[in-house]
C-alpha cells in the first residue's frame, strides 16, 4: 500500500510548525487522594513536520491515545497535566521525523463547596493542562502547563464610591460618617479567572490549590446552594472586597510566593481574568505574564 | 439526467415534517424610516416532504434566498420579518409538493442609547423573525413571528431585603428607618430577556418598540459608555427597581396591552429571560406563552 | 426573615409556566451492567408559578440536585432519563404551590467502537433525557424523555449519479456497465442524528441501543482510530450506502418496531438529523415527529 | 469625585499588560471600490496599566469606539484594519500612562461568488483585523495584521490511494490503467483556513486577495447555489484536487510571494487550516507562521 503521508512534498519544501488533532473526547481516569475521579476531557495533540515530508501519521494520534488513557482502566493516571506531558513524550516516538509536540488536555472539575455547613454542594471548574516535548538529538525534554479556571464574581470599586457620593447627597441625615462604613451599592457580576503555571521540573501542584488561590482573589466565590441568610452574606461579603479586574489579577500573582513554594523561580505565571460586567453588553479583560522569580522578588520589594 | 430527489423512496413511506438547510449567511438591506440598514443575518428555510418523494430540493431554497436577498440592493426590504413571510410564501410556489414552510431569521441590530446626552452609543440587540406558510388548496396563508432580544441589568429584591436585616442588626445607630429609604446592596447580573408575537394579519410592529418594551421591564438597561458619574446613576436606578426573573416576565407581559395597542386579541405571546446570576455559576430562567386577549382581560380584571 | 418569593406580586396576576435553573453541572455517577461510570452533565430544572406568588423557590432546585446526587455516591443511578424523572417528581414535593416540572440532563457518553480487531478506541456521543411531571389533586404523574445523539457520516446520492453521469462521457472505454457497479465520487461530511422516545410507562431502553440504531442509518459510523486500510473501508462503505439526509430520518424511523419492541404505541418519536454538507458553508436538516405506533402501522402497510 | 482608577495599588507593586474590553458590537461602514458596505463587528480594545496606577479607564475604550465609528457615518472608514491601527494610535492618546495598546476586529464579510454564470450568491467570509501601537518616548509606531477566514473543502489524498487499491482488485475487469485516471472516492469535508500578515509599514492589501488564495489553496472553494450539474462538477474537481491540510498550508504558504508582492519582507505570515473530517468525530488541525521574506527565498530555491 502507497504510503502518501510519506512522500516528497511537491512543493514548497517547508516544514510546518504543527500538525495534528483536536476536540478528541475522551474520559480520563485520574486517581487523587486515593479516590478515582473520571475527567470528560478534550484533547489536541500535534508535532512538528519536516520539510521534506508529505504528511503527518495522525492515525497514531488517536492510537497512542486510546493506548494511554482509553484501556489501561485499572491504572488511572495521577494527573491530567501528566497524562498530557506523557503524551507529549511518546508523540515524538511515534512520529521519529518530528522534534517538538504539544498535547493540551482541558477538562470539567468538581470540588465540594458551601457557604455554611449543611450547604455543601459540587462546583464546577475548569483544568487547563499541555505537556511540550521537545527532542534534541536523543534526548527528549518536556514542559508541563498545569492550571486551572474558576468562576466567581467581582463587586467594582468604583461604581460604589460614586454611589456612596450621590448617597451622601441624598440622605444628609445619615451622615457621611455612618455611610464610609456601610458596604454600598455598586454593580457587581460573573468573573472567570485563570491561572497556569510553565514548569520545567517535576514539581506537583495540586489542582485544588490553584482553584483555592483564584476563588480568594476574587471578590467572592460563588455557590450553589444560597438560602436566604446566606445570599445576604455573600453578598455583604463581596461588597467588603470590592475589586477592578486590575485588583483580581494583582491580588492573585501577590498570592503566588507564598502559595506555591515548591514552583521554581523560572516557572511561567500567566494570568487572565474576564469579569462578565452587569452594566455594559461587552465583557472586561486583563492579563499579564511573568515568572515566579519576578513575582518573588516583586513581594520582598514591597 | 436523473432525478434523484423525485424519486419514490424505498422505504417506508413516510412523510417528514420539515427538510431544510440552516445557517445561511446574509447581509440583508432594511429600509426604516427612509434610512437603509444592513443586517448581517441567519436564515434557515424548510418544508415539509410528501410520502412518496425522495428528497427536497435544496438548491431552490438557496437560490430563492439569492433571488430575494442577494441580488436586488436597490430594492430593500421593509424588515426582516417581511422578508421571511415572503419566502416562506415563495418556498411553496417553488416546492409544489409541499404544504407548509418555516423560514426563520435572527439577526444583531444597533439602537442609539445614551443614559445622558453626549453618553450616545450604538447599542445591540438581536432581532427574531419567522414566516410560517400553510397551503391548502389553491389558498396559501402565512403567520409571521416578529421579536427582538435585549441584554439588560437585573437587581435581586430577596437578596437585598436580607441584606437589610443583617445592616440594621450591624448598625444599630443608623436606625431601620434611614435603612429602609436606602438602596440596600444585592447580587446584580446580566439579564437576557426576549418578547416576540406569532401575527396571522398585516399588522406592523417595530422592533425598536418590542426592544423599549424589554428595557423597561429590566431593572435597568445597560449602556457602552458609562462615565464615573453615571455608573452610579445607573446601578442606583437598578437597585430602586430590583426584580426576579419572574417580576421581569410579569411587567412585561403587563405592558403589552398598552404598548402594543395594533395587535389583535389572537396574537401568540412569548416571552423568555435569563439571568445570569453573579452569585451562581448557573443561569436563572423563566417563560411563558399566552395570548394578548389574555393579557388585555387580564389587565383588565386587575 | 421576610419571604419575599411568598409575596403576592404586585401586577398583573400571572401565572408562569416555567420559572427555573438552566446550566447547572453535576457528575452524575450511574450503574450500567454492573459498571458505574461518570457522566459530566448538564441539568436544568423549572416549576410553574402560580399568579399569587411573587417567586419560585430557586435555592430548593440547587438543594434538590445535591441531595439525589452529590451525596449519594455509594448509590449510584441507573439512569440518567431515571434521576431527571425522580428529580422532577421531587420538585413538586418542595415546590408545594407548582403543578408542573419539568427537568433536563444532557452528559457526553463514550462507548468501544472499532472498524476492525485492535482499533478499538471510546467514541463520544450525547445522551438527552428529560422528566416532566404533573399534579392533579394528590397524584403525580411522570413522563420521561429518552434519548441521543451520534456523529457519523453522510455521503450524497443524488451528486453521486450526476457523477456518474460525466465520468460515463469522459471515459468512455470504461463502459457504463463498469461504472454503475463502481461507487463513485460524491461529497461526503459529518452528519449529527438524535433519536428521542418520550414515554409514560416504566419501560427502560438501553442508550447503547439507541446509538446503534442512529449509527445503522447513517451512511457510515465515524470511528477515532482508521488505519490505511481503514480508511478505504469506511469511505467505500459510506458510499456504498449514499443518503440524504431524508434518507437517514426515513430509515431510522422504519428500524424503530423493530428495535424498539418494547415501547409502546402511544410513545412519541422525536428524530431530528444535521448533515454539516461540505460542498456548502451552511448546513442540511430535516426532522420529524410520530408514535411508536403510527410507525408500526407504517410498516405493517408496505 | 473620587477617582479610584488613578489611585496607587495597595500590592503588589505590578504593571499588567492587558488592561481592557472584549466583545463590544458595532456596525462598521466601509468604502470599498467606491460602494459603502457595513459589517457587523466584534472588537476588543486593550491598553497596558503602570505598576503604580491601580485600574485603567475603560470608559474612554468606549467612548473612542463611539467616536470613531458610531457618529461620523457620512465618513466610512477604508477598511477594518485601518480603523483598528487608528484607534490602537488613539488609544494611547487617551491613556497616557500607557505604552502599548492592542485593537483587535472581526468581522463577517460577503462576497458574491457562483460556480457559473447565473448561480452567483453572497457567500460569507471572517476578516480578521488588529493593530498594536507602541510608544516610545514621544513616538507611537503602529502594526497592522490584516487577514481572513474562508470556509471550502478538502479531498483526503491518502484514502483515495488506498480506495483505490481496493478497487483494482475488486474490479479487474476494469483495468489499473483506467482506474489511474478516474477521481476515486475519498472522505471530502469543510475545511476552515485563515491567512493573516502582521506589517509595519502601510501597504494596503485587499481581503478579497487574501480570500481568493485561501480557496485556491482548498481542494475546491464551496457555493450557496449547486444546481445538479454544478454539484457533480465541484466533486470532480475537489477530487481532481485532493489535499491534506499540510497540503493547503503549504500551497497557501507557497502562493504568497506571486500574490502578494506589496509585502515587505520582515511581514509576518500566520497560517491555519481546520479539515472538521468526515470520517471523525475530531478536527485535523495545521498552522503555521514564517516571513514574507523567508517564503522568497524558499521559492527562489525550489
Amino acid at each position: 500500500m502507497k504510503d502518501v503521508h510519506a512522500m516528497v512534498p511537491r512543493h514548497p519544501r517547508l516544514g510546518l510548525h504543527r500538525v495534528g488533532i483536536e476536540g478528541v473526547r475522551k474520559p480520563l481516569l485520574v486517581e487523587r487522594s486515593g479516590r478515582v475521579i473520571t475527567l470528560t476531557t478534550a484533547f489536541s495533540l500535534a508535532v512538528d513536520l519536516p520539510s521534506d515530508r508529505k504528511g503527518s501519521d495522525l492515525s497514531r494520534n488517536a492510537e497512542l491515545l486510546a493506548d494511554q488513557i482509553d484501556w489501561p482502566e485499572a491504572r488511572p493516571v495521577p494527573s491530567l497535566e501528566s497524562v498530557c506531558a506523557s503524551i507529549a513524550r511518546e508523540l515524538l516516538v511515534r512520529h521519529p521525523y518530528a522534534t517538538r509536540s504539544e498535547v493540551r488536555g482541558t477538562a470539567e472539575y468538581f470540588l465540594s463547596r458551601g457557604i455554611a455547613p449543611g450547604r455543601e454542594s459540587l462546583e464546577n471548574f475548569t483544568l487547563l493542562a499541555e505537556g511540550r516535548a521537545h527532542r534534541e538529538g536523543s534526548n527528549i525534554t518536556v514542559r508541563r502547563l498545569i492550571g486551572a479556571e474558576a468562576v466567581g464574581m467581582t463587586a467594582c470599586p468604583c461604581a460604589m464610591e460614586t454611589a456612596r457620593d450621590r448617597l451622601v447627597q441624598e440622605f444628609p441625615a445619615l451622615g457621611a460618617a455612618e455611610l464610609k462604613e456601610l458596604p454600598i451599592v455598586t454593580h457587581n457580576q460573573r468573573n472567570r479567572t485563570s491561572l497556569t503555571f510553565e514548569v520545567t521540573d517535576d514539581v506537583e501542584v495540586e489542582a485544588d490549590r490553584i482553584i483555592d488561590a483564584i476563588e480568594a482573589a476574587q471578590s467572592s466565590p460563588t455557590y450553589a446552594i444560597l438560602k436566604r441568610g446566606d445570599e445576604a452574606r455573600l453578598v455583604l461579603d463581596a461588597h467588603r472586597h470590592p475589586k477592578f479586574v486590575e485588583d483580581v489579577l494583582r491580588d492573585l500573582l501577590a498570592s503566588v510566593p507564598q502559595r506555591f513554594p515548591m514552583l521554581s523561580g523560572d516557572s511561567v505565571v500567566r494570568v487572565r481574568t474576564v469579569s462578565e460586567e452587569s452594566i455594559h453588553k461587552y465583557d472586561v479583560v486583563a492579563d499579564h505574564e511573568t515568572t515566579v522569580g519576578e513575582l518573588r522578588s516583586s513581594n520582598a520589594s514591597t
